[in-house]
């Protein structure tokens, strides 16, 4: 076990955004919780997936929703500790730990309120290895773990808690549920043993959104290039650089779907690059061949400081590297590519992993 | 405690129906669902308010939304049972009886499945006397007991457990729930004791619809005027009898919201009546007077046969009669009428009790 203190909890945000590829919520705002408990004198502890003894309850804890919307609220982290608090008494025994289901975005940050308010540690893995936008996309539930018993809990007092018959209408229910408490809840889900940890999650998320982090800011500590700190960690690809040209968005069903252009700085380079999104980029297409394609990750970064752009603040003329960075091995399976693979986005394209796709190229 | 017979449950789903005042849905899935559990050779056993410990638990159980698209699931009734034995598990102590959230309508017969299923008794009580739209609609909710915790299922096997601030609250989760669900949820709410159901809840509801849906069936075996029947034991009146000849409807929120009109059979008569529904009938208007007013009870009822027609039947031609009734005392208090007078449902009109509107004409 280790402890975080308010450097590392800045370079978790920094490098929680890179991995939200485009989406997952903004880390500020958990990174803002996270600081509180800290300034009150409390301890965010975390423990290696491996140290979890294989009977231990562990209740991931995360933010449902737009948590933009609560931003006078965020510097409480009550609510989130509320639907924890909740699940757990439905179990009724000792819980060992927290941990995020999404290591990209906000969710990588706000279990770690969760912990500390609850004097417990919180485990260095999660479901995603990234932000994903429903909650049914998790290696968890690829793996065996269901979503629900899930609480839900709202800045008013409201508790809901779901049984669902499996992964997909815990989705359904909690997406209806959060629309309706104002578009953001608290939630408590996906409790599993220890044993369900090492095999369902993906290990090591936090210190790898951490070290993404500090390599950032280490390197524009000396000048250097952010983008090759983020590439050398990651095992990422320079896929593109150059100005965007044009952003189309629309929102479809809660989700906003859209596509951005890209072309080169050059003016004389005819090479361009397109990156079509839903909440999180998705698929990268270089001059009309797919380059990279979900669940590898394509992140846009600021040309200048390496640090990433959401979809949302996508924007004529911005100068930006896009990259692409391979997932973990457990997204590449097939039973996990139904889940979260191209196709269940509705592209009709198989996917490739990035490194097979940069060594055709 | 009394046990109810075929007989009985026929004739309270027609006393239901009209104590339904055009909505609460229809009360044939709910007398299905009974017999069905008669012909199993289980009991249905009814005991007096009066009769019910203070210190007992009673869990009344309901369906909400459109029971009719259930139609072909109806014979089991394992759904509400269902909603029922998680919140009885909720509290993990014995339960006396269920009993009727709401006396008009299919809800005043589903918790008879319960009941005997579950081998307890059906409290003759209920908390509206009639049919309301909302949840929180209730005298149980006016005089203190709350809607939540609140357990909601559907017949896939998805189980939501709700723990709202107060019961509009409730009532707005467990809306968005059952239209997520697909338009049906069967639900167990408002937990309370012996000592409530005395004090919260309407007394002899069940035993006021049946003994309507017996006056009803004994004047037309003797060829009597059943309207006459009805209105001797509910104390009602006969507000108008003529034809249909408009009706307006809008679908506003899910609430089926709009007015019929109608005109005397007798050409010469310029008299005509106005009533307003939104689900259930709510404002009677005779020659541009109110005559009637939620939470006063209106049934259009078939000029033949006395039976009543709901809001969504209503036709160009039919030849009916219209019948104010008057609503129990509990409704008529100031905090009472804030809940389900007429202003809250948009109307510009002060509550009179129709027994002043009628001395009054």
């Amino acid at each position: 076990m280790w402890k975080l203190d308010a450097q590392d909890i800045e370079d978790l945000a920094t490098g929680a955004a890179i991995l939200g590829t485009g989406g997952g919520g903004d880390p500020y705002l958990g990174k803002l919780m996270a600081l509180s408990v800290l300034e009150k004198g409390m301890e965010i502890e975390v423990v290696s997936p491996l140290d979890v003894p294989d009977d231990a309850l562990i209740i991931p804890s995360a933010a449902m929703g737009t948590p933009t919307v609560l931003i006078e609220k965020i510097s409480s982290g009550q609510e989130i500790v509320h639907a924890f608090e909740r699940l757990r008494k439905f179990f009724g025994q000792e819980v060992y730990a927290t941990m995020p289901m999404e290591a990209g975005g906000v969710n990588s940050i706000t279990p770690l309120t969760v912990g500390a308010r609850s004097g417990i540690p919180i485990v260095d893995a999660d479901g995603m290895g990234r932000a994903f936008p429903e909650l049914q996309m998790t290696t968890f539930n690829v793996y065996g773990v269901s979503a629900t018993p899930m609480t839900l809990v709202d800045e008013r007092g409201n508790v809901v808690f779901l049984d669902a018959v499996d992964s997909i209408w815990g989705e359904k229910l909690a997406r209806s549920v959060t629309i309706r408490f104002g578009g953001t809840a608290w939630i408590a889900l996906y409790a599993m043993k220890g044993s369900d940890v090492k095999r369902a999650g993906i290990p090591h998320t936090l210190t790898l959104a951490k070290d993404i982090g500090s390599a950032i800011r280490e390197a524009r500590a000396v000048k250097a290039d952010p983008v090759d700190s983020i590439l050398d960690i990651t095992g990422g690809y320079r896929l593109f650089e150059g100005k965007i040209v044009d952003v189309a968005r629309r929102t479809v069903a809660g989700f906003a779907r859209g596509e951005a252009k890209f072309e080169g700085l050059n003016d004389y380079s005819k090479d361009h690059l397109k990156v079509q999104f839903q909440n999180e980029n998705l698929v990268a297409i270089k001059n009309e061949e797919v380059v990279c394609s979900v669940p590898d990750l394509i992140s846009i970064l600021d040309m200048d400081t390496g640090l990433p752009i959401t979809t949302e603040y996508l924007r004529y003329g911005f100068r930006v590297v896009v990259i692409g960075m391979p997932s973990p091995q457990m997204w590449r399976t097939p039973e996990a590519l139904k889940v979260i693979g191209p196709k269940y986005f509705g592209y009709d394209i198989d996917y490739i992993p990035i490194e097979e796709r940069m060594r055709g190229g």
